[in-house]
């Protein structure tokens, strides 16, 4: 809030800005996602809006536009593309609610409390199969590989992912092999599958896939980053939800690795044993911010961003290889 | 049991004759299913592999590839779809399971019940996926098409079902269409997929899809009848699963359309506003075979079955034809 009333009115974000140079495919893409989560069965639209139409930044399928813009593509496939990932993405916070039994998405209540566990499955279930027919009516069997391959990974990095809960044992390896599949290969498969629609070249196709990994990545971390932070809370998101749930992320893991013998049995017990107590969030906050936890998860969020930047030299200048480079820088200043 | 030990040697069921016929494809595919489950994440194999080889008879991939041998196919895609439709039924029984709070599948200690909603959810993703990927592989959008369309109509007849849980106002027409969509759309999709990717004509390929529609819905009739059945304990599946979940099935909608004021404050209390009480079971098998809703629902079954065994008029005759027709009539007479 305070960082909006700041801006002057030209201090528009780089999501901002690739929202407007992307704004017509981006409209056509709304159009279709609208379109196609309708279903006879109106508890599937119901449910599906009140998460489709919560603000998400769509910044998945934008990705995809984007790719496809660079290359100059003037079919419609892209903006099937671009629903189909964006049905992909909702698909998987469905599930992972459930999955994490979680009460808020967007700060808004989630569809799980709402409507339930089971509806939340079987919509994201029905998404996941729009996405696919979506997928083939590009005709495009490469992007089907593509995005089909993404899924499965992703699935395997929510599945390594619940091994992090209550487990000190996780490695920094371990937490960037499940963030480079839960979160990244959407990212990377949005923007790879938009070059290769538009039929790019491979050195170009594979700078696309590579933004988008690093991108992912760095998106990522700050969002581990955030969840122990105060300025996420003045975003209107709540604070801790990793810590509440006992989930091992890289800031736990520096943290852990640093402590004192006193912290370590506090760590055990909040993240291993349990039970926790009101005052351990606050505690867990500090910790992570006094052993630098914070600071070098953001160092490497960093460091990802800064390859993204870099992923995008073989694509050709102008505005949208220069609005790609600055959202990735954005992804990592939001948190500042 | 009684009737395995009255048959002579010779009388082999059809579904086993159905089997002897693919039996070297039916092998590639086995293989296939074990090599497409595996990943590093060794939960996922681990969890899969308690359902995948629990028995099952794998009716399905069957039907494709049985459609595939009509076809005369000589190459390898239907033994890639054979795989990619037992990994889509798995992933519906795993979401399923999470969905009814089932204890039971096959016999066995249902997945959810052994590592958790969570693993059973995201164990179903990927499996999902991997369904796509290998669909992907036979480089045919039409069958990519039609099982992606019928993974969508699963996932609403699952959805509508959900209605039909506590809730005496369904109607036989909101039940068949649930079963439609949620058991049939895949045998129909099975089938077709196999005539498609070997070739045939529009002709066959419709015949095949209306006979998997068919046989679907016959099975799940029979199915929702024998989940009231005596028969169903001596098969070492419980009985009254469908009851005690509350789910309106058409024994239920048959007999209560039929009830005295007496039997219509039981049904009332049993489905609509409980509680179930242990006599109640009883009751409600007594109800159902007396108002003769167990017959009635047969006799539909059969319906279906006699149409399953028309569609195939346009396939060549021989083997495969004459046991997919016997398999109708099996489907129906498992019950008695």
């Amino acid at each position: 809030m305070l960082k909006l009333e700041s801006r002057k009115p030209t201090d528009v974000s780089p999501v901002e800005r690739l929202h407007a140079l992307v704004a017509s495919d981006m409209a056509a893409t709304d159009k279709l996602i609208h379109e196609r989560m309708g279903s006879g069965v109106t508890l599937i639209p119901d449910l599906s809006r009140h998460l489709i139409d919560s603000g998400g930044k769509r910044l998945r399928p934008m990705l995809t536009l984007a790719a496809a813009q660079l290359g100059g593509y003037t079919g419609t496939g892209h903006v099937r593309l671009a629903a189909a990932v964006e049905f992909i993405h909702t698909a998987t916070l469905l599930h992972d609610d459930v999955v994490d039994e979680s009460a808020l998405r967007r700060g808004k209540v989630s569809a799980n409390i709402v409507w339930g566990n089971k509806p939340s499955v079987l919509v994201g279930d029905f998404l996941f199969s729009r996405a696919f027919q979506l997928m083939v009516e590009t005709g495009n069997l490469t992007v089907l590989d593509i995005l089909a391959g993404a899924s499965a990974i992703i699935a395997e990095g929510e599945v390594m992912q619940l091994k992090s809960a209550n487990n000190l044992g996780v490695t920094e390896e371990d937490y960037l092999r499940v963030v480079s599949a839960k979160t990244a290969a959407l990212f990377a498969a949005a923007a790879e599958s938009g070059a290769v629609v538009s039929g790019q070249s491979p050195e170009r196709i594979a700078a696309m896939r590579d933004y988008g990994q690093n991108l992912g990545i760095a998106f990522q971390l700050v969002d581990d980053a955030l969840d122990y932070s105060g300025r996420q809370a003045l975003m209107g998101k709540s604070v801790g939800d990793d810590f509440r749930e006992a989930k091992v992320t890289l800031p736990i893991i520096l943290a852990y690795a640093r402590s004192t013998e006193a912290t370590r049995k506090f760590w055990q017990r909040a993240i291993e044993t349990g039970p926790q107590g009101e005052a351990d969030l606050d505690r867990a906050i500090t910790l992570v911010e006094e052993t630098g936890a914070i600071s070098d998860t953001m160092v490497r969020a960093r460091r990802y961003a800064d390859l993204a930047r870099e992923a995008l030299a073989p694509l050709p200048a102008g505005e949208i290889r220069s609005v790609l480079g600055d959202i990735a820088d954005f992804c990592v200043e939001r948190a500042y």
